[in-house]
């Protein structure tokens, strides 16, 4: 079995201006997921991708590799924050309406369990906590498939009119 | 001119338990840096490399590539915290003497700027706020190199014996 | 009806040392809700107190006053942090064993709506997320009565042995 | 000495939406500090207060009192925490112009060391990291008057128009 996700055959870039203008975040993130728009570049890089999406929640599954070490021998701690970014921002965008940008403004984790190469396949999930006009607030977790949890953390955007000055 | 930090000149790989159990900290870094100990892996993944080490300060230099992108067009904010982490945590191994070892209990980035791959070379800097027995503190900055301020954040890491049950 | 949780006939102090010592942090919470043990002043200061402990689950009770106010008039932000930080560190304090200590590391607060002195009662809730041998970590909410978030954060807390030097 | 900041002779309270409206936060802040406007009521109830204003900077002082103490018999770690939330928001405070608002968003504290009520007056310096037109960030450390680091925050803050709907 491949322990990448990600082959030739998978869309890999960033999506069109006049796309994320004219769409939804959840439209996005569906359309990611199921492959008729290019996922980011940054999930190739770290091994992972997002699976699902509803309103509010996002779930990415990920898979550490020996390529993400740290100089002792198990997964960088950023690898869990880089993926947890990505559930925690992305469960905000599926609540982003139209012609409306968001931006990471900052997010806390906590490292609970080390991971190696043979940890397998784990899990990401992330919801909003708080939806507002100018800020949203979003927490998750990384898990493995057997239910013990790797990291956690939360996370604060800002929302705003991309055409606003 | 090679965009990335690493060739296959590099070593790249984990330092061996004897040599983690027999060597401070410092040292490590040291040696990491002269090219004596392997670089961790995570840094080739995410071009990233610790270029200055001192007690209870760290320096790395990174440049972002259009590889770590986000849906979007702009480097992930995953990879700011990637790289903060990195300094957060290798300038408490400065300070970490023979013998103790550490893990990253927790970290916080605010991101503030976006970077592309037109940013170049970025440094990230940290110290040690407070070492303790038990518990460390940090703070870093990731800036361009005319001193424009990317992101920052601080880490809470513990320190134990790893003898110790 | 009283605005203030606190009169004359409660105990507010802190607790002797032997009993520290060899009851678990359980007992103890269970003990200052019964009013068997002494409130710690912070609460008569803050105007908050605790009234359910189970093990790793703590509400509290609070209600905001304009004797709480920042300058323009509705409720400090640092009061939600404190009566957070009360609920997420008493929440370990549940699940620490006879004879071990624990203290905060660190926590972060999320601020979502502002209160003023009509808000009425708020209800701190935390639950620990992770329970180690030397970190846990823990989330909590702050909610008015009809069920509107006003505050949300997590804490780490360093687990440790009193008498080890 | 008294160990209290506040007598009856000094003014507590609100300032009025249309000095809010009309001033710059660095007028407001030195106006609270020479008692020409009425310092808030939560630094009456911590005791603490703003002795120093400049430019994205705030000093407050500040006195533990055994009045903050936890079961254990130390200040209460949200007492810290509100002092910084004091200063990292005031000191965003000095920078917004007239006419605009801004609110804490979130913050987190990392607790160094214990007080008690022989600790004597304490330090809170607060300086802004980054001053932008949605989101501000600051960082403040609270020290002993002899310079021992008792704790240490960051804060980001949102900017807003007040008349904005």
């Amino acid at each position: 079995m491949n322990k990448y996700w990600y082959d030739e055959s998978h869309l890999v870039g960033t999506i069109p201006m006049e796309q994320l203008l004219s769409t939804s975040g959840l439209e996005l993130a569906k359309k990611i997921i199921s492959g008729e728009l290019p996922a980011p570049s940054m999930g190739k890089a770290l091994n992972f991708r997002m699976t699902e999406a509803d309103e509010g929640r996002i779930v990415f599954r990920d898979t550490p590799l020996d390529e993400y070490y740290n100089p002792v021998g198990t997964v960088h701690g950023g690898w869990s924050g880089a993926i947890l970014d990505s559930s925690l921002a992305c469960c905000v965008w599926t609540m982003v309406p139209v012609g409306v940008f968001y931006t990471t403004a900052e997010f806390k984790v906590n490292l609970i369990r080390p991971m190696t190469d043979v940890t397998g396949e784990v899990i990401c999930e992330a919801r909003v906590i708080h939806m507002g006009r100018k800020l949203a607030t979003s927490e998750g977790t990384l898990k493995t498939l057997d239910g013990k949890l790797i990291a956690h953390g939360t996370e604060t955007c800002a929302i705003f009119n991309p055409l606003e000055k």
